[in-house]
């Protein structure tokens, strides 16, 4: 344990073996996995404390580390989009901890047993939550979330590999220090949580090709590096690729309600994933409805792009082409189309979506009640504004991202999604007749 | 869907463009899974009890159609194990018709929501059991298995694609039709179940690499053509991979019960993947048990192989090697080590078990409590015979298979494992702040 711990505090230039470091990492997490199983609840809690307490104690450390990175990132030309991802201040350290604070009060997934029931030779089957084992984590260069990431995977009871961005080196040493303290203070495997110590790109291709080592991998970045990793990788990847969400009004819906979600849906924020980036309107109420929704577009300087029926009603507005029905603009632009009802407008998400969030406003019960089972997205809302799409608005307490696969797990995915169940079969000597 | 109907009847050489007949096969597939997305469970259910009829009604073509296969089977020298699962007669086709009926009698998974609660902003949020998508299954020459596996994936609402073995073509192609009569008088989508009709391997390579058709492989069959398949596979492969199940007798263990559970486990089938391959027992009461079971094998012939300490208390066995501890026998062969307490045996099974089932045998609270949470198998068991780790013990009511993977689905699959889960959030207009 101590080789590996003093293997991640060397610096990157000292590694030569990137395959043979990769591989040690991957051979400590695997026996610290074996412990974090049985680890106890408290003890887990008390090792997310400590990190809290050291982040607070070592505060002066992180911020000096950080700076050195952000220098360097300066040099190297970075964007400033992402120099402030980069960035860390007393706010961002402050939410660091209160994070930890909150995963350290979410009840443990861990040994609950669901569904133990008898059965007729007289067993008792249930099923019990359990860790996934060893979690790879590859994402950019933004220092708070190699605390998030760890502290979900120590709760969850899984030992983590985690390999940030290079340009976040520096602080995530600082950081990845507090950890290795939290854990030792409460007793448990330094190597529960591993940080990557070298810049070297291979040492990606490694992490995800170990399955010996590594039970999965959770890639949180741009849709390219997800899209490479999940067509490289050797074990299985939880991901998330493009968030194409949808909001459709029907001729039944509450005016008002359909105003402030289609606002909402579009304007809360541009660059997450549970945006609205195309608006469906119902031909019925397309003409009372749209000009009122420019308006109010338009103080947010909303860019709208329409179908021709939507442009026929709204003078002016960009005409729509085929790839805006596909785009995910991230940005104050929206597509708009005018539809016949609702089947065409789940004809329109089926064909262009993401499988992301998709929400209906209407007040027909039937209609709601179709969409909800018809629609075949992570999350499928009435009435609501995809904003909410999230692990924390869901109640999940926290979340390591946003699954867009099917398999596992979908939608946002908290401590529940990383573990797995297995059977527990509790007899008084049965055997099978 | 008449096209892709009639395609399925051409027999296997006409088809010339496998590449082309396959995403033919896809695309009515992906047809089909929105319309059986949306079927409604008495629907599904009648389609099933449909196919049983047209099973009673064709019994005689499908003998007829067996008939051919094993006749062509045994000109091409197929072994007698195989002409054996190959073959069908009047009791297996019942056994096809009651499977139906029970699969028609299960709960409908798809529409269930898990957890729907209401939350601070006044969205309620739930999970929706929906299914996958689209299934492909590749199997070996068990026509039996394409009524099971077109029942399964039926009753949990996906479209299936199933590939089986070359051998069984006529059968296959015989019980094809009575499914697509089934559908047809349910009013369902007569491509919600397509038998692949080329006999052609590079079939399986097209079925393994389309993922904008196919959501899921479930291979059954060999460890070989298993490990291929998850290796080349480009979509999720849900699969079952070796069963080395181990049963440790605890020093606490009621010696009868322990004698009984190691018996059954070992000599109830040799076959299957859930009996008992290595015998672990503990220091302490080797020397009384280890004579009464090598007593108890005796009468069914199996043969022990054992470590130096157990060798010292049983004359006459063969010495395992180390080998032994890793074989998955499916023979009446069983290793048998002596360990000193439960700790050891643990980390026999964690060394040399393939996570499948493993049991302890004990009397003692805290053991039991232990082994449960540490050992990290899909089935684990206290005080009852390996054997029972199987969908219908387990109340699944049947299964596709037994997952050794972590993700997704872990032990018995049944419908449930067949489904996904999608977030659903009901709103009154809510909107994020």
């Amino acid at each position: 344990m101590t080789a590996h711990a003093s293997q991640n505090e060397t610096s990157a230039t000292q590694i030569d073996d990137v395959v043979a470091y990769m591989a040690g990492l991957g051979q400590a997490a695997r026996a610290a996995a074996t412990q974090m199983r049985r680890a106890v609840t408290g003890d887990k809690n008390r090792a997310l404390l400590a990190m809290a307490e050291h982040l607070q104690r070592r505060r002066g450390e992180i911020l000096e580390a950080n700076a050195s990175d952000l220098a360097r990132g300066r040099d190297n030309g970075l964007e400033p989009a992402l120099l402030d991802r980069l960035a860390l201040n007393d706010a961002r350290i402050d939410a660091m901890i209160e994070g930890l604070e909150q995963v350290a009060a979410l009840p443990d997934p861990v040994g609950e047993i669901e569904g133990l029931r008898y059965r007729p030779s007289g067993i008792q089957v249930g099923q019990m939550r359990v860790p996934l084992g060893v979690i790879g984590i590859i994402y950019e260069s933004r220092p708070n979330v190699t605390m998030e990431a760890a502290s979900l995977c120590l709760k969850s009871g899984n030992a983590s590999i985690l390999r940030g961005g290079s340009e976040a080196r520096d602080s995530n040493a600082a950081i990845a220090a507090c950890i290795r303290a939290g854990l030792r203070e409460a007793g448990l495997p330094e190597d529960a949580v591993q940080v990557v110590a070298t810049t070297d790109r291979a040492a990606v291709g490694q992490l995800i090709a170990m399955p010996e080592y590594v039970d999965v991998i959770i890639p949180r970045g741009g849709k390219s590096l997800i899209e490479r990793i999940s067509r490289e990788a050797r074990v299985p990847v939880i991901k998330h690729l493009d968030g194409v969400c949808h909001v459709y009004i029907d001729a039944t819906a509450d005016p008002e309600k359909a105003l402030a979600i289609a606002v909402n849906a579009k304007t809360h924020r541009y660059g997450t994933c549970n945006t609205m980036e195309t608006l469906l309107v119902d031909a019925p109420v397309a003409e009372e409805l749209l000009p009122r929704l420019a308006q109010a577009y338009a103080v947010y300087e909303v860019e709208l792009r329409g179908c021709e029926r939507s442009r026929a009603i709204l003078d002016g507005i960009a005409a729509a082409s085929e790839e805006d029905w596909y785009a995910e603009y991230l940005a104050p632009v929206l597509a708009v189309r005018v539809v016949d009802g609702m089947e065409a407008a789940i004809e329109h998400i089926e064909r262009y979506g993401s499988h992301h969030t998709d929400a209906i406003v209407t007040q027909d019960y039937g209609l709601a009640r179709r969409f909800m089972a018809e629609v075949d997205s992570s999350s499928v809302m009435v009435n609501a504004s995809t904003r909410f799409a999230d692990g924390f608005e869901y109640g999940l307490g926290a979340e390591i991202g946003i699954s867009t696969d099917k398999l596992h797990a979908r939608g946002p995915v908290g401590l529940e999604g990383l573990t797995t169940r297995k059977y527990v079969v509790l007899g008084d000597g049965q055997v099978r007749q």
